[in-house]
């Protein structure tokens, strides 16, 4: 298990992170955490290892996208001295290219989006443990929905940004395709392929607990 | 134009039909056909022949399938002595296939719905001057998206059942995927390829009053 | 079609534009653009015209005067950058005439309604490829009505203006008497002469479509 | 003036009686009557004459036409034991006809208008000191106006019923014809020509109280 | 009558004349004037001189003593303009004294109030035609009850300012007593003494009305 | 103290014993028993004697006179089984004589209130260990105040009653009469000379508790 | 994995089991199973089994204990027709003992908890393939806490019960207690020892998931 | 009795002390104090001594620790001149470093608490008749319980502040004590063993007032 007792993780990203959770920063007491994947990992990282007194913070935003994100870093990520970041980004960058085709000034490019999160990185890393860059993610298989070939290859630049700069990658869509694979379709698990449901969300949460190397029988 | 002076058009469906209409039945003052196409239908056959001083009722309901359209359809649809009856069903019919995939008492399979739709049109043929029957849509082009080439199969049985009971086919599916294809995603229309936007709603509008034939110059 | 792909269509007015449009600007996803008249134009539009990605956005304000429209000018029309301006205006600046008999500082008297609209014309038709200017229209035919003559005084106004200036007149009067012509009361189509029902908005958006060589049988 | 001490006026109408009064029965404390003429009676009759403990009950009703009254006389009038009761019935009934020109079933026809009426009366009278019968209204003078001549057409139907009847007749839309006459619009009074604002609201009280002969200087 | 065509009146006070009224200034559409004395005041002179074009404004504010209008006297008076200002203020600076003897410091005594009240109307006597300036009332008769007698005190300042400046004096205590001398006990007219129900505001829209000169009989 | 461990107390009454009470039953967790003198009642036996396990119900309900109780004494009071009844009644049987000197059909006179009372007292007698009967009151000294004149009639009549049916007497008019004299007026405890604040309702508790025995310095 | 392809769960509990569930009953789309465990539950065997299809149902009602489940049992447990059944009650049998020690009569003893829950066990056992008794639990360690002491006599019952009808027990106090072992005190689970919060809701959850058999590495 | 007439006292904490108080400063008119023990302050105070014209402030607010107090002591306390203050609070700086043990930041230590009460009570205590310091409460006996004897350990760092500063030390924690001695278990008078219920305000509220010497019996 990466985190160590007395860490403190900052989770970033959009609605999905973001997920109802309270302002302006989602910490501590009354369930603050929304009811997205951060809710299953701090309730997860804390019933399993109690005695770590981990704290999580979630801090993502409804309708964000990477430059949004570069916009309030200082203050939603810097200043709140994590020991470790995990970061999950890139579906609205993509979706306003396709649900605002008609708006481009809505639209962030594959160029901008790389080189926005790689200096997101590169700013945090030498003063945090571990950043987990976890892939945007489609609820999709169809591999001629123009969209979903847009968000895998906005997953393909986090696989990339993460090797480069040393961020931990957690493929979340592979994660993804192989739920969907089981099943005849993704609304089983997403109204809308951008949002999952509470099963959607444990998907996630999975992958990032997994990538962490939580111990799911600990006792 | 079919429709003539006097005539009474009432329209059922589902969630695409209701779009927040007033209840019990949406007609007469303060626009409460909702935000859908039957508001669509109302507003231009009201202003393009406001002497034929047309009676439209809204009586779609928001996650009915074939068979709740059944369970209401003495009160909602007969009651009401149309001259003429709209008929937009299927998608619910289809949708918790995939969305309820565990829940099957929730499914209303082909045959089911093909028997139902077929004897709500024979029970009220004799009685109104012309039966609309429009397809569910489905706002996806892909035809390997599972839950697509269902909604397409339940529009083939629209279809079919049309030409068994002379009700009048409105093919919406076949306007829905020409406007698809000179786009480059789906969602610049439908949020969730189910719910379209207004002018989405629109295209199902246009088709049926094409099928009215209506003059859009007409003053 | 005067409208060509990629443009940009800013449409301005009073409450009848309004209609209860999202704030601050009225662009984009969630159907923002109120139930009036704006809707059926961006709704049509995008449906007639799909590929040509048209980007309509509706910045009427309920109560506002031609003063009004000039105190939000810069920052609610040239700041965003429009190809195309819509507007329709002067109705409330007749109406307190009438209904404010007792307040004279809320009229608006002809010379400075003409003056200013075409200050806004003149400042704005530079920098755009066309200016609609649509009549303030009045339900009603009884021309001994004191507020229907001004009203239409203020029609005449705009066709002079427009004249001028070189903007795109849009007799939305003319439309609008049409239609009265062919019913027995205007309360079939306005509840208070001022404000239209859906079907109502309708003749105004006709008035503008037609006004572009909108093709309703495109396809 | 006709009301003497400890008397009980019931009033009774449609949405210019009702104006927003408490439910089911306006009376007693808490000002309960709403914000239309009958708050105006029941305040000056209260004041000018407070040892007379006048007793005024309002149960007007939005939307209503004399068959809707004919419906609950007996709970909402005869119930109440009255010793005097003002009715003022009539635009709905007529509106009806043109702003729901396309909704025949929602008239009421002048034959069953006076029917209606006048077999009210002529049930109550004999249990009742008198029946104040006070016109419809519209406000408006133009009479080209086929709603206006409409109205005015029922209006002297009240005439006639309250001549046969014995009833007492107020002309409520002459005061108003000679408010109308001294201002340059109808709209200062009434939005829509059928609700008054509050001084329109005194126009009607006024008309009452003087032919209740009420004395506006007795202390 | 006092008031001549095109005169603006505004009506200054505490609870007693603000009753609900809009914010910020009350004026123009809508019954701006809430449920008081200045509804009445609007609704006559309105109905009774509709030609008149009379401008009614309402700023009473719940709460207010003399010190308070003092405070707000420039923005709320004088830079309206006004031809006539009325006054109702006194009953907070008493009631004080009484609902919390236990806290000195929110009492406007004798002195305070009187000199308070005499520099506001010189401030603006120059400026207007003329101040109505009415007493405070309590719905009393008991001489004995210490709060009643202190509301007379100040009652009598005002009659001696109103001698000293040249302001109208309105005994509206006078037509209050001529009230509940007629009647058996004081809450028939007023909850707490202190508001009247709307009876009871009429008989303070009466004495000024009369101070006005109005004739009730006018058509 | 009379009350025994276990013992359970219902009060009944009026809106002074209601004050915001839960429904339909007041008892238990979550201090349901609103904001008057059954909770200082609950709070303070249950504080002084908590091992007395005492379970206390507040049944009173605003707007109740003597012949509501008698509706709901079966429900409210027998059903309940209560070892004590605290009844507190009367204040709206005369109220109703002057707020609403016009619609005698709501006034509570004399003999109907001491009949019904005797009547719901020896009723009850044989079933409980006490009943208390408090005075209704009313916040005023001053004698030749027809309704203050009033109220202590009919709580001379609470005496009689208690005399006649061995009613354990809580002479609370005499509490607050005590209070009164030593302060300038009535309204530092009571609005409307009604309700008590809750320095008042305190008076009221103290006289039910006093009345019980409570020890004030039991540890 | 106990649970095979299709099979449907029925979980029935208190507040802890209720958490916010939808009404009537929870189960399909929109994420209607509350925040606590079986929300839980819900999402990672969705997560983790996909294929199998699993219907679960949430059925806990805040504020029941043992009898409540009985008189529901027919409609919310038997009528459903459930392959599984988990049960969670007993806290508010116990905790009424304590903070209603003055109302016995909200009270469910030892004898009679055995007795309901055996009951209810033995008649749904041959129709079900299973069913899990989940122990109440209570966040204290301190064993002289007279309350602590009552629950894990409830829970012993429940091993009791388990053994003598076979269903499966579910020792989540022994999980509690593990988790408690571990930190300085128990709300940093709990606010009130009864409600954990979502870390103390997964610590429930996991207790079902490891009796069941689930697989967390699963893929 | 300590307090003189005319004497302020103003009263300071944390949600045991506001228990809903107005804001911003709660005093005067319409009950304002919230639901806790200065409510019972408050009306037993002015009940008791209502000669004394004693003036009672509230600014308790909840989640506030002694570093709150100390940030807005000059504004909530100093400023507004108090004869009498009243502090109680300690259980926020206790309670986090138990719920949030994960999250130091947001403890107080016994240091800081002891230095910060003491430096707030010397700036005081020269421009006050009396300070009075009650302890912070725990409704617990359990010595073992890690968050009881820290509280213990608070409430005697304020006896040593109170002894080194002349403060008059209420021990409202030994009154608590005793009460939980007399019955079985403390939910009875708190839910989560901080926040009581009515009944325990008042045995709160009874140290204080047992502290100022009140005379229950004074009438």
């Amino acid at each position: 298990m990466l985190l160590q007792p007395g860490d403190k993780l900052v989770m970033i990203g959009d609605s999905v992170t973001d997920a109802g959770r309270a302002r302006p920063i989602a910490e501590g007491l009354f369930n603050p955490y929304g009811s997205g994947y951060p809710n299953f990992v701090y309730s997860m990282l804390t019933a399993l290892y109690p005695e770590y007194m981990l704290h999580i913070v979630n801090v993502g935003s409804s309708g964000n996208n990477v430059t949004n994100l570069e916009e309030r870093w200082q203050t939603d990520v810097l200043d709140l001295n994590p020991d470790w970041v995990s970061i999950m980004i890139g579906v609205n960058d993509v979706w306003r290219q396709f649900d605002l085709q008609n708006m481009p000034k809505t639209w962030v490019m594959p160029d901008l989006y790389r080189k926005t999160l790689k200096s997101l990185i590169e700013r945090t890393k030498p003063n945090v443990k571990g950043i987990f860059l976890l892939t945007p993610i489609y609820w999709e298989l169809n591999e001629n929905d123009a969209m979903n070939a847009r968000v895998r290859e906005y997953a393909q630049i986090c696989r990339e940004v993460a090797e480069e700069t040393g961020a931990i990658f957690v493929d979340v869509q592979k994660n993804v395709d192989s739920v969907l694979n089981r099943i005849k379709h993704s609304c089983y698990f997403s109204w809308d392929r951008v949002h999952p449901n509470n099963p959607g969300h444990y998907v996630i949460a999975r992958s990032l607990l997994d990538a962490m190397g939580v111990e799911y029988s600990r006792s």
